[in-house]
């Protein structure tokens, strides 16, 4: 028996992996020492991070966005979905990104589906300065289908802890902002796929399905990749102007601000208008208002907490951040305000 | 709908993410300075890696190993060959292991499963002082069955560059020797999967199969956790008894230590008695020669190169070296010296 009865195609992993090593070179600041493809890949950090540098490491998925991609064949966002993510996880701690490693399952190596999502990787990461130096593409055929995807990746940061963000720095007064998401970024895609298993079902046998009122099909709503809030964040951080800042992920708004609110510290989120693709959800799958606040970011995918005095810098800045109301001390948590 | 409707259990990943913090806790460092469970995991590495810090990344992860494990409920040895996998990577450059994430996607998040792989994760971290600061716990119901696990690292450390390990420090008459594996760690296992297709289907249904010689069932063995070479190679690393090392895995012997090889220098293997799991798999799959050495460690999982007048050393530190040859300049890479 050799591999290729075992269902394992070397063929293919060899040209793939050869063509992410030309992708991920792009990506390369002069600071990665080593090609992909060593046993390790080494960063210089000499003089970063101030007099007490500290590394940042985030880890996440895309959860089964991989599957809703796969019914259309629909996997080119993939790879920025990862590395938003990944990375707007880590910057919320004051850190700069610096180099990403990406974990690629599949169920039969696809040269050409890989390039994709490399490539969607690379991109991403261009647009947040950081060099994809490494990574792992494991076949696992009788556990993935071909088409099947599980894509997970690792950011590493510096971070100067003087200029760290977090609960630690935020005050009575500060005002909270939140950055728009049009969409559902990579979280939920579980109670996305069950409440439009016939949706999906129709993608994969080649129809559209329901449009949203801009025109768009709602499928195409639902793959759409996630906004990178990193450049913003990371610009905002560097003018000094944030206290502290939340990715809505996992949990959904209030838990993920609450976390970096110090205790005993609290703010009433006032309402705002949801985009589209999330009052089709609630519709199409009679989903619970609690339940979508904890599953969805509902339109606001970045939340900033700053001085009341960074208000205007951070308007001017990022015109569409939408006003989300005060931190204020002896309030329990975050509280939702009805509309 | 709700989430339970999805498929998903919120309370069971809850439940697990409680339990993965308290397991990890155990193997903070005090450079470790953020809990699990913020947005980021920060790693205090001031007066880190000398006057040029550089850091050292690797991923990997178990392959279907995941499923051989599956067939019997024997999943308490993944987490050690997941770090096995990464940091036995890592540590061949010259670094040293600094901290881990993990990222573990299941069929259906089972606390008491999602315990016993942390357990065995932080356990082999222990033994490498690594600290275990972050991962990510994913549920793909209907993409994973339940019991079906992905299993992947990501491990950082650091290296003083004047004390790296590489081709770069090779010289003719260096000596080759080979640290032993007694199993398969944790590489072709989709070859396993193919070959013993029978044995797990046995398995599943509560037998043993066959047994080997010295009294383990064979199933036992393809199970066994891989050895942990890291303490090893930090020992003679910092002893500065090495010149370079490589890490067995797929690719087999030849191909890996090729890529600590200067150009224009080679080395002739010498023949070693294959422990007798690789015997029985190269009987039972009718596996030819060559393709037992691309996929397989055959009994050496880890291949130092060192200077002749550390051998007498490294023979003291680590008995059971296998002797494997001499590096000469002008030979063509790896040479296998048949039986």
């Amino acid at each position: 028996m050799n591999y290729d009865d075992a269902g394992v195609s070397l063929a293919a992993a060899d040209a793939s992996v050869a063509r992410i090593a030309q992708i991920a070179r792009r990506t390369f600041s002069p600071r990665v020492l080593t090609p992909i493809g060593g046993f390790g890949a080494a960063f210089d950090i000499s003089g970063l991070g101030g007099q007490r540098p500290t590394l940042v490491s985030t880890t996440d998925g895309v959860g089964t966005k991989t599957e809703v991609a796969r019914a259309g064949a629909r996997y080119e966002g993939l790879g920025r979905d990862l590395v938003a993510m990944c990375v707007d996880d880590l910057v919320t701690t004051g850190a700069q990104p610096l180099f990403f490693l990406d974990y690629l399952a599949m169920g039969a190596v696809d040269p050409a589906l890989v390039s994709l999502i490399v490539e969607s990787i690379a991109t991403a990461l261009l647009e947040v300065n950081a060099s994809l130096v490494g990574g792992e593409l494991a076949e696992h055929p009788g556990v993935l289908e071909p088409g099947q995807v599980d894509l997970a990746g690792f950011a590493v940061g510096i971070l100067d802890p003087d200029q760290s963000l977090g609960a630690h720095r935020v005050e009575n007064g500060d005002v909270v902002l939140g950055l728009p998401s049009p969409n559902v970024r990579a979280n939920g895609f579980s109670l996305i796929r069950a409440i439009y298993a016939e949706l999906l079902e129709q993608v994969r046998s080649g129809r559209r399905g329901p449009s949203l009122a801009d025109g768009r099909f709602l499928y195409d709503a639902l793959v759409e990749p996630s906004v990178l809030y990193t450049p913003t964040v990371r610009a905002l951080t560097e003018a000094g102007l944030l206290h502290a800042a939340a990715h809505v992920t996992g949990g959904g708004l209030a838990a993920n601000l609450q976390r970096v609110l110090p205790p005993d510290y609290g703010v009433a989120i006032r309402p705002w208008p949801w985009p589209e693709i999330f009052t089709h959800i609630a519709h199409d799958g009679d989903v619970p208002l609690t339940t979508m606040r904890t599953t969805f970011n509902l339109g606001v995918g970045m939340v900033l907490v700053a001085p009341p005095a960074a208000k205007p810098a951070i308007q001017a800045a990022v015109p569409t951040a939408i006003d989300l109301g005060v931190i204020e001390r002896s309030r329990e948590g975050v509280e939702w305000i009805d509309a």
